[in-house]
């Protein structure tokens, strides 16, 4: 039993098939030796895999409207970036910025993260914790008609909940913020926060004779995209995984890290091509999309391969 | 049942009951609400806590090793410390290296650092591994007559099985070298690699279009001691502890950390006070014991509290 049942929104295509061929082999059903289960190590990327990254990546908005409410206080932080792009609500701004980053001018990545780091300078962990829960579970999608704490694919979900009935232990590997997920990976994809890996801002903690303070320092600890994920990832685990997610560019490497000598690996990658029920882009992938083909990576199109998006 | 018949070596005295009665409240055996078991969250210190730490801590003679080969290989290397202290067999330099520190002069730690990051510049993380795991499952202890890997307390081994068996998960926090652990952390203590927590060189991966590589670089990320175990803790697990365990004045802000206003706590300092079976010494663990006596923590000796020590 190895509760293929729970992949009901995956078609019987090609991607659901290897993903079960692949989770039978790994528990030992076709009859080779079972991957000990402590080796069963799966990373998931996380925007554009488990939940929508269109029109933005949902901490975007979250980052954006905290940029407007300290440009509403302060007014001088209107004469410079990103807080002049939120005042003129030039999300244009913001919007293209990915596509200077993969065509390899990161200017105004610099400069959102340095609005982001100014954004959280001083607030403790805890204070953190309770603005990012309140905002994805009390925050609409502009489009989708549901809100963000519903933006996951239903797929991924149940892949999740397979995976853990077939002894792996998932990670979330995403290029956002850590600490932004935390307080909403267990209800959303039953991911306990412990196993959420992202990128993190610098922390410092203050005693104060009695519990102790950690808050957030204007500086970055690590970016966790591109190399730096399979770097993260072993910093966490101490494991190559046997599986890997992801959707773009950013996961390449994480992909590649996922490979072993002599135990089967699964490496997976989202098609964003549902333009009805999701978006539909390949901009941010396109070296993601030449190495599946190359290296036969399983690709699942959100089209054909889901019954269901979320 | 919560388990206590785990704990046989410890003595039916204060620390015991301490550590029993708070765990009967974890679990709601005592009648209050149980806490939960995501919450139910415990860290340790490693060097002196959970295994020896004198005459030296473990991993420095597998460094003082490493550096010996260096300088045999590289003559240049014995003009500039680590390295002339290690080929003058000076080991006193090493000795006296953490009473500089606790004192407030890093000049020491400092220059061993740099010895140590050099020593392993370049190395990929399974080769690291390889002789980490030989050098401590093949290594003996200099006095104790036993092999390093048979230097755990057994009375601290126990605790973690008894707080397994209450639905804990523990978690070293060492200031000695997370990689360095990893290999032999669940075959000592039964805890998993993912759950190792120590400092850390920095590392960089490189594609090769296959499985790709992480190398250790000459630069550290982080030393997990002092005031940034609180903060590696939070980065890993997103949680503060309820039950944390050390030794020394690099453990107090991880003690400190260790409190809730509504959730039952414990902090456990060990106590070398054994020189039969041991050592004896409290250098290094001053603040931490006026710590303790003001804030009621509760102090293990090893000398009454354990009827064996290995």
């Amino acid at each position: 039993m190895a509760e293929e049942q729970l992949l009901t929104s995956w078609r019987d295509a090609p991607a659901k098939q290897a993903i079960v061929a692949f989770v039978r082999r790994v528990v030992g059903e076709d009859g080779t030796a079972a991957v000990p289960v402590e080796d069963r190590v799966a990373v998931f990327d996380n925007d554009g895999t488990l939940w929508c990254e269109k029109p933005m990546p949902i901490q975007l908005d979250f980052v954006i409207r905290r940029l407007a409410e300290m440009a509403a206080a302060t007014p001088e932080l209107r004469d410079q970036q990103p807080w002049k792009a939120v005042s003129a609500n030039d999300l244009a701004w913001f919007g293209t910025l990915m596509t200077d980053h993969y065509a390899g001018d990161d200017t105004r990545v610099r400069e959102l993260l340095r609005g982001i780091l100014a954004a959280y300078d001083g607030i403790s962990v805890e204070e953190f914790e309770q603005r990012s829960n309140s905002f994805i579970r009390g925050t609409r999608h502009p489009s989708l008609g549901r809100s963000y704490v519903e933006c996951a694919y239903a797929p991924m979900v149940e892949l999740l909940d397979y995976l853990g009935a077939n002894g792996f232990t998932t990670y979330i590997v995403s290029g956002g913020g850590r600490d932004f997920m935390r307080p909403i990976s267990r209800d959303m994809y039953g991911i306990p926060r412990e196993r959420v890996i992202g990128s993190s801002s610098t922390f410092t903690y203050t005693s104060d004779g009695h519990h102790g303070t950690i808050t957030h320092q204007p500086a970055a600890d690590y970016v966790d995209d591109g190399p730096e994920k399979p770097v993260r990832i072993w910093n966490r685990t101490g494991r190559r995984p046997i599986l890997a997610g992801g959707n773009s560019n950013g996961d390449v490497a994480m992909l590649e890290f996922t490979q072993h000598p002599d135990t089967p690996t699964l490496r997976l990658l989202v098609l964003h091509d549902d333009a009805d029920r999701e978006f539909a882009y390949t901009s941010g992938a396109e070296q993601a999309l030449v190495r599946a083909d190359k290296d036969d990576w399983t690709v699942a199109s959100m089209k054909d391969d889901w019954t269901t998006v979320f």
